[in-house]
């Protein structure tokens, strides 16, 4: 099973925890939760700092807006989304997360592109339950995978999409879901005009 | 906000609970999770028996294929999903739902056909964690969501959403989510068959 969540990590071991980067990530799990296999693209801040510091902390978490913002790249930890400092590794927690996952890198295998890093879970927890099946929150989410997919599809058949996906936040989401989907469509919408030449939004 | 789910009712207070019935439901709720607004329509058991008796119980669940199973109608209770009574209210538990919420209706508004009731949660529990956002669970409820409506869109446009959904469970999903498309797909087909007069799958 692939398991959609946001995974934080350090450039160094020492680094202070406002430097922690955000990425959204799907590790292939199991039921135990024991492991996790990410697959991070070499182009990545995460690939560059397990490769460089094999730790960090996988959550999961209900915040669509929060995955779409860290999808785009426009969450910083501290000021956009609170962090503490994890418990057995160095690497920082995502307070609003429903349940962390601290774990260590086992295995690298950077041959390909895109790499698959076996992790091993030394430390859990649980802060807050799952709201559940929301499908506006799941809309923003398929959204958040299509914007960081723009340089291999361009921007038409993705605006495209979130029309569609739209009308699903529209029946189904709160404030924090239209948000996201209004964010990302800008996003979108700036990429669009940059690769037209014009200026982004 | 909307939140998928499954709503167990009796048809009547003293019903053994065999006669449970179990149907994927979308109540709106706010954060508090005190009150649910139902809307089933008035030709659904769910209507018929909250009408009867009204007490029930919501359930939170990242079973995707008990909710695919609910809404083709192949769920029978005890057989298939294991249940126990209900703590505060007449009405039944899904043992394998991640949180439950008993409740009491407080208005039945049913001039419309599709109903609006408003139930008063009267009691609460969490039994397990849920999964946390799977790609392939939400193409499933998706799926199943379709269909519940086939007889207002027909089989054609459900079958071909379902493929760009097989795509998505193919890539993320485990054996349950394979299984309940399978299940949605037989069920899509074995309505088109009888839709045009021959015997149904």
């Amino acid at each position: 099973m692939i398991l959609e969540g946001l995974v934080t990590t350090l450039p160094r071991a020492d680094a202070p925890k406002e430097t922690a980067n955000i990425a959204p990530m799907g590790p292939i799990v199991d039921d135990t939760m024991s492991r996790l296999i990410l697959r991070p693209f070499t182009s990545s801040t995460t690939y560059r700092n397990l490769k460089a510091h094999g730790e960090g902390v996988f959550h999961v978490t209900d915040d669509a807006l929060l995955i779409a913002r860290a999808a785009i790249g426009t969450v910083r930890p501290c000021a956009d989304a609170p962090v503490r400092l994890a418990e057995v590794v160095r690497g920082v927690i995502l307070s609003g997360a429903c349940r962390y996952y601290e774990f260590r890198v086992r295995e690298l295998d950077d041959s390909h592109e895109r790499t698959r890093i076996t992790a091993e879970v030394v430390h859990r927890g649980t802060q807050r339950e799952f709201f559940g099946f929301n499908r506006a929150k799941h809309a923003v989410l398929e959204a958040a995978i299509l914007a960081t997919r723009l340089h291999l599809t361009g921007a038409e058949p993705v605006l495209a999409e979130f029309e569609r996906l739209r009308v699903i936040v529209d029946k189904t989401g709160g404030e924090a879901e239209h948000t996201a989907l209004r964010e990302l469509t800008d996003h979108v919408r700036s990429f669009a005009a940059q690769a037209d030449g014009r200026p982004g939004a």
